[in-house]
C-alpha cells in the first residue's frame, strides 16, 4: 500500500515538471538579467533559494546575468571605518576613500560570495566589475553649482557587452558587481538598478527582472495588497507624477522602460523575499510581481 | 488569504523542480535510449504522458534517442491480410510478404506516429529505420537444418552509429525502426530489444531504459510484487538457470547486459504502463524499476 | 594489334569523361531535385540505372534530392485489402485507412527501398517523410460544398527545409516520402509532383527533374513524336487552354513554374523509361526532355 | 642637417626593435606568467612602465597572465581597522574578518585597479580570483597541535585553468588575485607566490616570472652585487640548508622548482624596481635576474 | 530514326560514366602525385590531354598535386645563352649561373604555363617551388674527392608539406617546381623525381604517376612490347642488377619505392605519350603502364 | 659601475620598444601592401634590412603583402640575350621572347630570392605571380594605329584577391611577381606600381607603401632636399601638370590615388635607400617621405 501511495507522489512530482515544460520550451536559449540586492543577502536561506533558482535556470537552458547591488553591507563597512556620509540631493557624495570601500565591497565581498554560492551548485559562476574589459563606461555626475561636487558618483555612458557574451557562449554565469570607469581609469558609483536596465538593453535580453522587497508595484504604497500586475509607459508616468513611485522604486521602472525600449521582451518587479521568486514569476502564467510593458 | 495559499501552492511546485536540479546536474548532454513497444501504444493517455517525458529530457539537456516495437500493430496487419504464422522455436518464420508488413507497420505506421507526436509538442524528431545510412547492418538466422528455414529473421551484424550522432548534433530526437538491411540491401526482422542494447553500446549511452507491461524483474514471475531493484550478471544468469527470467524478458536482460559490458552506465527495465515512467525513474533516487548492473 | 584496339577504345571512353567535364563544372556544389513514380519503379532495370545516374551525380559534387510517388504500389495494396476508391473531381477520397495504407506504402515500402538500393551503390542515402522535422507541413482540401469531403486529401502548406540541408551537408541522399502533416499531427495524402516542385523552391534548387513514362510535353498528346523541347509560361498557359496538358502532367509543369517562380535555374520533364535519363539530360547540350522556362 | 641626424635617431631606434626579432620570433603564441606584489605598486611610475611591459607583450603575441599579490594595502587597511596580527611560524593566523578584508582588498583594490590600468594602454584586461570558475581549489593548513588554529590560512589543492585559458583564447589579459576557495564555497588566503608556480604549472607555460624587489637570488644576501644569473636544483638546495634562502624568497624558488618540474621552460626571478624589467629580462641574451633550472 | 539513334549514342556515353563510377567511388578524397617533364610538354596536344585529365580528377573529387621536370627547356636555354655543360658520374655540374637559369626555367617558364593551363580549364591552380613555404629543403651532394664539385646539386633533405596541404585544402591544385633551398636560402638543383616520390610519401598520397615516354618498366628495355604490369621490390633489385632498369627510370623506381615504404597505396610508372594517361590508368581495371607493388 | 651602465643600455632600448607600442596597436592586425623594385634589390645590406622589417612587421601582427618590380635583373638577361629594345611612346615591345625573359626574371629569379630571404628569417613567404591561382587578370594595351603594336604590354582588368586572403589567413607572407595573365593564359607585361596599386585596393589595404630611390616627391625635382611630406588629389594633379611629377613616379602617384579612392588609410612614398626604411616611416609619427591624402 505504501509503495503505491509513493508513486502516486512520484508522479505528481512528474506533474509538475511536465507543468514546467512549455515554459523551459520559450526560454530556451535565452537571457535574462537579474538584479537583486541588500534585502535578499540579508537571509541565508533565501540567498540559498534564490542560487537554486539561479543554477536551475542554467540547466534547462536559460542564459542568467546577475547584477547585484550591496548597499546594507557598504554602509555597515562605512560605519566600521567611521566614515561619515554627506548627501546632495539624496545622493551620497563619494570621495575616494568612500569610493574604494564601496568597490571592495561590492567586487570581493559580495560579487565573489555570489559566485561561490553558484559554484557550489555546480554551476560556474564567473565575477566581473565594470572595469572588467571595460564593461561599463561610466562619466561623473556633473551640477552646474561647483559648490555641489557629488565626487565620484556618475552614470553609465556605454556598456560594452562583448565580455558578457563569451562568457555565456563559454557556459560561465556572469555576476556583475556595479562599479564603472571613466576615462581615466577609475572607479565610479552608479546606480546598480540602472546597470542592469543597460545590460538587458546591451544584451537585447529576454528577461529583465528585479527582485525588491516588495510585492511588485503598488497602486498605494501604504497597502501592501494593492500591486499591479501590469503597467505601461503611460500608466507608470502618472504613478510617478502622483507621487506612488518613489525612491529606490524609480530607477528599477527606468531600468524596466530603457530595456523595453531597447527590445528586452519582458521586464518584471518582483517581491525576492518569497521562497523561489524566479521559479514562480517564471514557471506560472499568472506571475508574482508586476510587468512593464510599452502600451 | 487565497492569493496566499496559491503562492504556497506555487513555492511547493518550485520546491520540486528544484528536487530535480542534482538529476539535470547528472545527466546534462548524456545520451539516454528508450525502448518501448506495442502495451504502451495501445494506450494513447500513456503515449501522450510518454512522449512528454521524452521532449522534456531534450529541454533539459538530454539526448534522447528512441527504439520502437510494434507486435500487436504487425499481427493486427498481418491478421486484416490473413497472412498465417508459422514458428520455428518460437521465431515466426518470415517470408517475403510478411517482412514487406513487418516493415510498413514499423518504419512508417508506427515511426511516424510517433515522430509526429514528439513534433506536436514542439521537439523535432526525425524517423529513421535500420536501412538508413546503413544503421542496422543484419545477417539472417540460419539452422543446420535446412528444413528449419526461417526466411528473413535475422540478427544485428554491426551498427553504423554516424547517423544518429549527427541527428543528436543538429538537435533532432533519432526515432528508430528495428528493421536491418543485409549485404543486399534487403530488410531483414530482428529483435527490437537486442537493437536497442546494441545501440545503446555503439552510443556509449549514459543509459538504457526498456519500458514494459511489468513492474522490472519479478523475483518469482508469479508474484507481481516480488520486483528485485537491482541485478548483477552472476544473479541474472542464476534467475535464467532457474527459470525466472523467460520469454520477452531475456533480450531485454541480453540488451542490458551487453550495453553495460560497452561502457553503458547504467541500465534499466522499466514498466512502463505508470504514468512518466521516464521521470520517475530519472529524477528519483530510489527507481521504479530493475537495475542491471555487471557487479 | 589488340592491344593497341584496346587502348583506341579506352581512349575513346576518356574522351567521353573529357565531355562530361563542362557539366560536372557547371553543376559543381549544386542542388537537384528528382521526382519519380511508379512507371520507373517497375521496371528493375531501369531503377538499377536511375539508382546509378543518382549516385554519379553525388560523386561529381552534385546534391541529388529524391522525391518519390508510389500510385501503382498503393493502388495494389489497397486491392489487396479489398479497400474499395471512391474519387470526387478526380481525385481520390482518402479516409483514415486509405490513409494509413499510403503511409505505409509511401514512407516505409518504396522509400525504403529506394534508401536501401542507393546505399547499395555505396552512397548513403536517409530515407525521410514530410512528417520528420516537420518537413511538410499540409492543410486540409475542403470543398464548400460539405458533401463534397475527400477525408485526409490535402496541399502543402509550407516547406520547412532545414532537415534537407542537414543531410546534405553531412553528405547524405536524401529521399523523401510526399506525405505531409496537418496541424493536429495526422498524415495528409498530398500530391507528389507539388512537393518536389515545393522542395525544389524551398532548396533554391539548381534543377528540377520530373521523370515520366512520355518523352516531354508533346505538341500533340497522340502524337509521339511532337515533344517540344523549351516552353515558356506563356506557352504552357496556351496548351493547358487547348487541352494539350492534361492530368497527370498538370502537377509537374504547375511544380516548374512555382520552382522557377523561385529561383530554380532549370526545371525538366524527362522519359524516365530510357536508360540513364538523368546523366542523358545533364551531361549534353541538347537535352532529351521539356525544359519550361519563364520566358 | 638636423634632418640627417634625425633620420640616424630614427635608424637607431629601428636597429633596436630589429634586435628584438628573434625574442618575438622564440615567444610568439606563448604564456607568461608575471608574478608581482606590494613593493612595485608603491611606485606609480614603476607601475606604469610595467604595464607598458605587459602591454607590449601582448602586441607581440605572447598571452601575459597576471597575479599579483597585495601585502602592503592588506596590512594598511587592516591597521585602518585596527584588526591585530597573530603570527603562528611566521603565518599570518586569519580569522574571518581578516580573512574579509585580505579578499576585498586582493579581489578588488589591487585586482581592478591593475585591470583598469592595463585597459588604459588598449589592451584588454579582466580580472578574476580563484573563486570563479572554481580556479584555486584550496585546502586549510592543519597543525595536529589544536592549539595552533591558524584559521583561514591553506593552501593550493588543485589548479581548474580552463577559465584562463578560455580568457586567453578570447584575447584578454587574465589578471589573478590569490585568493582560494575551499570546498564549502569559503575564501581561503594562500600565497600568492605558490599561486603563480601552480599556475604556470597547470598552463605549461613558457615562462614564469617573479618580481621581487631585489636583483635575484644573491649567493650572500648580505652583499647586493652577489646576485647568481643561474642556479639548478641542487644548488638551490644548498642555499637553502645554507640558510642563503630565506623568507619570501623561498616560495619563489619553490614555485620555479614547481613550474620547472611541469615543464615550464623558463623561470626567473626578477628585481622589479628597475624600468620595463620584463622587457630587459625577456628581450636581452644576458637577463637581469636569476634563472632556475633543473641541473 | 536519327533520333533514335542519337539516343543509342548518349547512352553509350552515359554508360561509360558509369563504368567509371566505381573509382570516382574508391578515389573520393584522395590525393594523387604526378609527375611529367619535358616530353609530354613538348606536344601542345598531349598537354592539353594531360591538363583535362587532371581538372577532370579534381572535379570528381581527387587532389591532384603536380610535380613537372624540365630538361629540355633548360638545356635550349642553356645552348641559347652559351653555356657548357660539364658532367661527373652522369650529374651536370650546376655553377651559380646554371642553376640560375635552371630555376628561371623550372620555377617561372614552365611552372607558370602548367598553371594558367589548369585556370584556363577553369580548376584554379598554384605553382609554387621548394622555396615557397621552405616546401623542399635540400643539402648539397659531395664528393670525398673534393676535385669533384658538382656545384649546387643537391637531394631532398626533407619535405615541409603544410604549404601544399593548406592549397589542398583551400581547392587549389598545387603545381611544383622542384627546385630545393639549402640552409643559407640558396636555390639547390634536385632529381624531379626524387621530389615527386617524396612529396608523395610526405602527403601519404594514394597514387603516384611518373609520366614517361614508354609504356613503363620494359622486361627487356629493347624490346617495347615487354612492358610487365606489375613489379615487386625484389624483382626491381634484380633487374636493376641485370642491367634492365637504367638511366632516368632508376630514379621513377626509387621514388615509387620510397613512397610505397611510406604507406602510398599505389605507384605507377607509364606513357605518358598516350591521350588521356591519368584516365586510362585511373579508370580501368588493366592499367596501361607499371605498378610497383612491395611483395 | 660597469653592469649599471650596462642596465641603462638596456633599459634605454625597453624605451624605444614602448615608443613604438602605440603603432603596433593601432596597426595590429592589418594589413600593409608594400611595393620595391631594382634599386633596393642592388644593395645586398639594404635587402637583408629590409627582409628584417617585412619580418618584424608579421611578428607584431601586421600582414605584409610584397609586390616587387625587376627592371634591372631584366635588362641585364635581356642584354646577355642580345635581345634588343624597341620603344613605343616610352614602353617597350614585348614580344613572346621578350615576355618569357621577363617572366623568368620576376617570377623565379627575384621573386624567389625574396621568399628565400624572409624564410630565412624564419618569417614564412610564399611566391606567386599573377597567374596563380588567376590573380592578376589583365588585357593588352592597344592602339588605333595598328602599325604602334606592343605586343605583349598590358594592363590590369581585374584583381582576384581570394589567394592572397587565404595565404595571409594561413599566416604566410605573399610576395608577388607582376606577370598578368589574359583571357587565352598568356602572360602580360604589366607595370609593377600599378599592381600594387590595384591590390592594396583589392585588399582593402590599411596602407600602400612604394619604396623608391628618392626621398618622396620633391617640390622641384632638381632639389632633393625640396622633399613635400604630404599631397592631395588636386596637389598632385599641378604638379602633375607642371611637369614636376614625371616618369617612374607617375604610375606611383596613380596607384596612390586609386588605392585611397577605394579606401586604402594611407600611401606613402619613401626612399628605400635608408636603412629600415619601413619601420621608419610606420613606427613614428612623422614620416620620412610622401603621404598621399585625397584633400
Amino acid at each position: 500500500m505504501k509503495g503505491v501511495k509513493k508513486i502516486e507522489e512520484l508522479i505528481k512530482k512528474a506533474n509538475v515538471l511536465i507543468e514546467a515544460l512549455p515554459y523551459f520550451k520559450d526560454f530556451f536559449g535565452k537571457t535574462f538579467v537579474i538584479k537583486y540586492g541588500g534585502s535578499i543577502m540579508a537571509n541565508a536561506e533565501l540567498k540559498k533559494k534564490l542560487i537554486e533558482d539561479i543554477t536551475l535556470l542554467k540547466y534547462v537552458g536559460i542564459n542568467p546575468v546577475i547584477v547585484h547591488g550591496g548597499g546594507p553591507a557598504i554602509n555597515q563597512t562605512l560605519a566600521r571605518l567611521n566614515i561619515k556620509a554627506n548627501f546632495i540631493d539624496g545622493l551620497r557624495v563619494t570621495d575616494q576613500e568612500t569610493m574604494e570601500i564601496v568597490e571592495m565591497v561590492l567586487s570581493a565581498k559580495i560579487n565573489k560570495e555570489i559566485v561561490a554560492s553558484i559554484n557550489q551548485m555546480e554551476a560556474r559562476a564567473v565575477g566581473i566589475s565594470g572595469k572588467d574589459g571595460n564593461l561599463i563606461k561610466a562619466r561623473l555626475k556633473k551640477y552646474d553649482d561647483p559648490a555641489k561636487d557629488l565626487g565620484l558618483v556618475g552614470e553609465v555612458k556605454e556598456i560594452n557587452p562583448e565580455l558578457i557574451k563569451k562568457l555565456i557562449a563559454d557556459d560561465y554565469i556572469p555576476v556583475i558587481a556595479p562599479v564603472g570607469v571613466n576615462e581615466t581609469g577609475d572607479s565610479v558609483n552608479i546606480n546598480a538598478d540602472d546597470v542592469a536596465g543597460q545590460i538587458a538593453a546591451a544584451l537585447a535580453a529576454e528577461k529583465l527582472i528585479y527582485l525588491t522587497d516588495v510585492n511588485g508595484i503598488l497602486a498605494d504604497p501604504a497597502d501592501k495588497s494593492s500591486r499591479v500586475s501590469q503597467l505601461n509607459f503611460q500608466e507608470i508616468k502618472q504613478l510617478i507624477e502622483n507621487g506612488k513611485i518613489v525612491g529606490g522604486m524609480l530607477p528599477k521602472v527606468e531600468g524596466c522602460i530603457r530595456a523595453v525600449s531597447n527590445g528586452v521582451a519582458r521586464t518584471h518587479i518582483l517581491n525576492g523575499l518569497i521562497s523561489h521568486p524566479i521559479l514562480l514569476e517564471i514557471f506560472t502564467d499568472q506571475g508574482i510581481g508586476t510587468m512593464i510593458v510599452q502600451e
